[in-house]
């Protein structure tokens, strides 16, 4: 048996393989996804985003936890930008998120960056699907970083939570129309520190000002992560969601255009990746970039003529 | 006279309307790039880069009004991410720019996300290439950010600085080989703070172990821009690593790389969006997501069709 019927047939360390093949682009990745595509739509997909520091991770290990509890089983991909800068957070959440490693029934991922963050929204996509077709009920995907990117990536999900803290102080100024459009559920964490309160009263005020003309008025919740308060809350708060837009066809949609996006960022990959090596591989490449140098020409005249010359 | 040609010319508006072109992809983007190349390869480009809160703007100001004492004209490209969760700061900064804008001999401009950092990387590009047109001798490339695509953006330049401050705690540990390769200078801002002699120990031992076989051993520099300390000493180590590259043909090596990579993102760029519009106007693309979603096909299997049937 290959990598994808193992994982098929329940194999966890295949699910693990599939992964890593998706990751590293390696040659099989696509033949695996083939497979699986046609066992994939079954897993809910819940997006979880918002600032660095909000307690995003622990979150989500407490919200796996309550859905455990409740019998179903739970995969959690964590977007890890890999950047230079992305400080101690990043692995202390990788070492916290060992102690969910023991339940079968849960099966963790962290994805990193390597190339671009475009790339990583592909990946990402493509190890949702592996979950799925494996048979996760629930899928979490988590960022920790604070990108335009990152929040395209969480548009993947069926249902997305926006994780803020009390005490960002006037960045909550900078919490604009992306943040209100993207967030279904807002929860509040930390929400025994200072400010929660007003914190509340401004979202309101916000989301108040923008969704006059919305019929889902998106909740704000309240946690303290790290002390279990708040999380049964918001796992009901999402099954609400699911109905809500399951009820009115809204998850249909979001689907469909989910899968019109994910087609359209693997044919851009893959024709540029297609593109590079016939120019490398036919010799041109080097021509064009010291033609360019030497202002004979410029890129962009040169990008026309490639394009003519691939293209019908 | 088209704003090509004006901005050949000398005129401040027309490079403002430029940069704007190429930042909406105007349709006239592409002929004002074409008009402006040759005239490019002038100026020095800077990288400066490093986390939030390291004061990398008010650092980069002082650095152009020493480049202002010293007669050179100054362009400073500001990335904006323009991310949901970005925060105050940038709003902030912007502001503080204002205090350079009366100066003929600087021009300021910020770059926002919009689409996909990528395409920020590409328009930054230009964004330097039309200033570079214009006539600026020194052109900034400012991240605000932390992300990975933002280290690639900075790639772009001729000679890079790492701005870091004290006090990071062991964030340092995450200052791994990605920022180690992009350095070509580390400068320790607000050195005033307690922890500086600290950040300087470490990050010389982590040079040491990475520089064994390097001959450019990237100086690390102190600093406290608000009150202008150290500021000429980084001009001048700048102009001291212009010289090396320039003196050892590395200059042109960056160059000719830079410039290979700005044509081949153009070309992924230019080729996803002709390809987009085709199967959209055809009317192919609802259909494959149709027979996508029934499951009767999958993404890699559509993808592979268009290509086929677009690709000679």
């Amino acid at each position: 048996m290959n990598i994808a019927e193992e994982l098929l047939n329940g194999n966890r360390f295949a699910l693990s393989k599939a992964i890593t093949a998706i990751e590293n682009e390696h040659e099989n990745a696509t033949e695996i996804m083939k497979t699986l595509y046609p066992h994939t739509g079954h897993a809910y997909v819940l997006g979880v985003t918002g600032p660095p520091g909000a307690g995003k991770s622990t979150l989500t290990d407490k919200l796996a936890k309550e859905y455990r509890q409740r019998g179903k089983t739970v995969g959690i991909i964590a977007i890890d930008p890999s950047s230079p800068f992305s400080g101690g957070a990043i692995l202390g959440d990788r070492i916290r998120m060992n102690s969910l490693t023991l339940d079968e029934g849960v099966f963790i991922r962290s994805m990193g960056t390597r190339g671009s963050l475009g790339g990583l929204s592909h990946k990402t996509a493509d190890a949702v699907k592996a979950m799925d077709a494996f048979g996760v009920d629930v899928i979490f995907v988590e960022t920790v970083g604070v990108g335009q990117s990152e929040v395209d990536i969480v548009k993947a999900a069926d249902t997305t939570m926006v994780v803020l803290i009390p005490g960002m102080g006037d960045d909550i100024q900078a919490i604009k129309a992306g943040i209100l459009e993207i967030g279904d559920i807002f929860t509040i964490n930390k929400a025994d520190h200072d400010g929660a309160d007003k914190l509340m009263t401004e979202l309101n005020m916000m989301l108040d000002l923008d969704g006059v003309m919305k019929d889902w008025r998106p909740p704000i919740l309240k946690a303290v992560a790290n002390q279990n308060q708040g999380i049964t809350e918001i796992v009901d708060t999402f099954k609400k969601h699911h109905d809500y837009i399951e009820g009115n066809g809204q998850l249909t949609v979001r689907r469909t255009e989910r899968t019109k996006n994910e087609m359209l960022d693997l044919l851009d990959g893959r024709i540029g990746s297609y593109i590079r090596r016939r120019i490398v591989e036919n010799g041109k490449l080097d021509e064009y970039v010291e033609a360019i140098k030497a202002r004979k020409t410029d890129p962009y005249s040169v990008v026309g003529e490639v394009m003519e010359s691939m293209l019908k």
